[in-house]
């Protein structure tokens, strides 16, 4: 992975958290124009900020998540990480980085956009909210459960997508299955399905100046990671009977 | 059909009703994220459901539907059931095996992602109607015509889908049709349209330890398996008309 | 014009009928499950539902739209009216037969799918809501304005989608364009931007015995007739300025 | 840019004022059938009416926004402003004043289409608002480094779009990021990332005669038009780091 690859993988995350953070800010934090708006246009805007993210990205092939990078490693169909990347321990390790430092400050340039908005929410639930997913119903064991199956079928439809598919429709593609995972599977935890979307920003949040905020919920923060990096490995197990 | 095929059938009806019975599960269960989203929501949820169990069944065609299988056997200006998967009446049944098996397995899956929310939730019709479907008035004479209009609509555009459009754009195409047909004749009956999506979950609805269920609806059960594929037999003789 | 072309014609809008009359019903009759989604459901089911026309119109280049032939005629930069079809006066006359009796055709069907749902809903004009159009500020001069508008956004997109799109790929471009047009122009009216779409329902609203019904507020029914043929010859003058 | 190329980019930027404008009279207006849908329609709405003016513009490259083309000029990885027109100091002002006229014009045409709910309307701010953004918070600073970050957004997704897309698809691609940038990053601003967007119909709302107006806020009319040309800038550095 070379300089400019790395620099892509990096911001191309920051622009998926840019926009991903942003729509849930439009639609949970005071005095937005869409707020209230409601759940659809949360799926469709992490849907496009992905095919953002995917655009952005072209030049590492654009995993965006710890969890698709891992499936890539695992996975015996999957010849390269990228056109041009060898499955290495080294190159897993800078995709992560670039992935942490960019979904890091992805949430912080997010946190600029709706800065006066942040700083107006009385709720700090509803502050952190922008930054990281959290469970409707805390229970670890299911919480981790459903982060499994929400990741699983995103990486195996990633896994899927056709070769021969025409420039720009693959992006298309994985952005129509965020959108769809996230309608169907979001409901208990709200999807993180990517261990860098979540902790790159709980870090920003526990980090920035944010005004009234509470605390950074440590204690579920292990589910968003341990959850998709295991339903990525789960897709590469279920690739393996259709490959 | 060989054993890759008849796996890649499975999992792929397996996912679309994972992702199709999670997005009704997170419109109507109690405490899930998108509670209350609407109908829309559910639309677009099952359109990319349809889109994912396409993308994962590659190897088999992608029916995911017996109303679809049993269509490509019936009409003559289709070749094979799918490439190098001969009209026979095992292969027949194999898809419909399939379908079957991964129908239920996708329910269980579904069930286990909202696991917690099935438990709080109190109302009994609402954890059937994540399995299965029922009409809104209840006439079995009308809610058939519902179901054999809405699966031939479907089936009539399948049937139409250019075979010379890109790889993945297919998938693409379908997935907006069950969008359309969701959105405009779902109104009835919840737009079953294919009879392996409602018989296997309901299977599953009345097998599982579900907290407080209900009954399975039986008396209803017959209505989504004959309409479907009523409808997909009156989509071949339209066909027959413009092929 | 051959038979098959004229029969692909008329289920292409018969079709278009099915479905699009079924989003407005799924909308606003009553004890549907879509009830009072809202207008975007409507806008995507429209966008849909011309899609699957398209794609059962393949044989007559799916106009399904008198507003479409008459452009096509008038437009010299268009040399046929579909691939094989003259422009003639008598194929023009086809086309129209053809897209009435279709819409005739998909209105009853929309009714039959609806059918118990229109003979609960109390509310005479939701029925003929489905049919046809109406406006929500009565004012025949303002509305017409409005009719011809929309249509010439319409009407002018396809005459500029590119020639080289992939199979497939067109009908995409022109179903997100009536979902465009739908929604930003369709407050006023609910946009026919059809005059078969308007008319042949609201024929079928008058003789079809549908309980409960008022009139087919024949005052109006000129309006979605003359807006969109106008507004159709408008999108032929905009594109001799840029063909 | 000849004759043909400047008509082609003030038609496609009155076609995408006349839909965009369209899509929030249809939303905020009295009486529209599309009133309160609320912020996805207008999303939805405003990434269909760019598809249309990417359309109507194809022979001028279909810029529409003065951001795009000042930050085409700037990036030294563009070749030229569009096939055939070279990046001169001209072409960049005919660009711009097509612009202007063309949204200027489509805000006449979209107030003509929507004039009795203008004229019914009694909210002057309502009026305003069909016209030209302004913010939900007001604080110059802020809203500017949203509008920032939005266009920076956009400008990179259209750099990054791929040269290989087949025809029709880079405009939907490019529909999609206004849709999700608008869901995501719209909250504080209503996202005109464009200055002919917003100053052109801002000129408009001043001239015509509109009833019951109020003033055109011309102490915020600097921020979406600064906001824009900055933000395209930015994505042009950006862009070097991943050409």
């Amino acid at each position: 992975m070379n300089g400019t690859q790395f620099i892509a993988e990096l911001l191309g995350t920051a622009v998926l958290l840019l926009l991903g953070g942003g729509v849930v800010a439009n639609n949970i934090l005071v005095k937005t124009k869409g707020y209230g708006t409601g759940f659809l246009m949360v799926n469709f805007g992490w849907g496009f900020a992905v095919l953002a993210g995917i655009l952005v990205a072209a030049a590492s092939g654009a995993h965006l998540n710890p969890a698709v990078t891992v499936a890539f490693m695992a996975d015996p169909h999957v010849a390269e990480l990228a056109p041009g990347i060898a499955k290495t321990a080294g190159n897993l390790g800078l995709y992560i980085v670039a992935q942490m430092i960019g979904a890091f400050l992805g949430a912080v340039l997010c946190w600029l956009a709706y800065k006066d908005h942040f700083d107006q929410e009385e709720n700090p639930a509803m502050k952190l909210g922008v930054f990281s997913t959290g469970p409707e119903i805390r229970s670890y064991g299911m919480n981790l459960v459903t982060e499994i199956l929400a990741t699983a079928a995103l990486v195996l439809f990633i896994l899927m997508v056709p070769a021969k598919a025409p420039a720009g429709l693959g992006g298309i593609l994985v952005a129509f299955a965020v959108v769809g995972v996230g309608a169907s599977l979001g409901g208990p935890t709200g999807y993180a399905i990517n261990p860098a979307r979540d902790l790159g920003p709980r870090i920003a949040h526990a980090i920035l100046p944010i005004k009234g905020k509470g605390g950074s919920d440590w204690a579920y923060s292990w589910v968003p990671v341990v959850g998709p990096i295991l339903g990525g490995l789960l897709a590469v197990l279920v690739h393996g009977l259709i490959a």
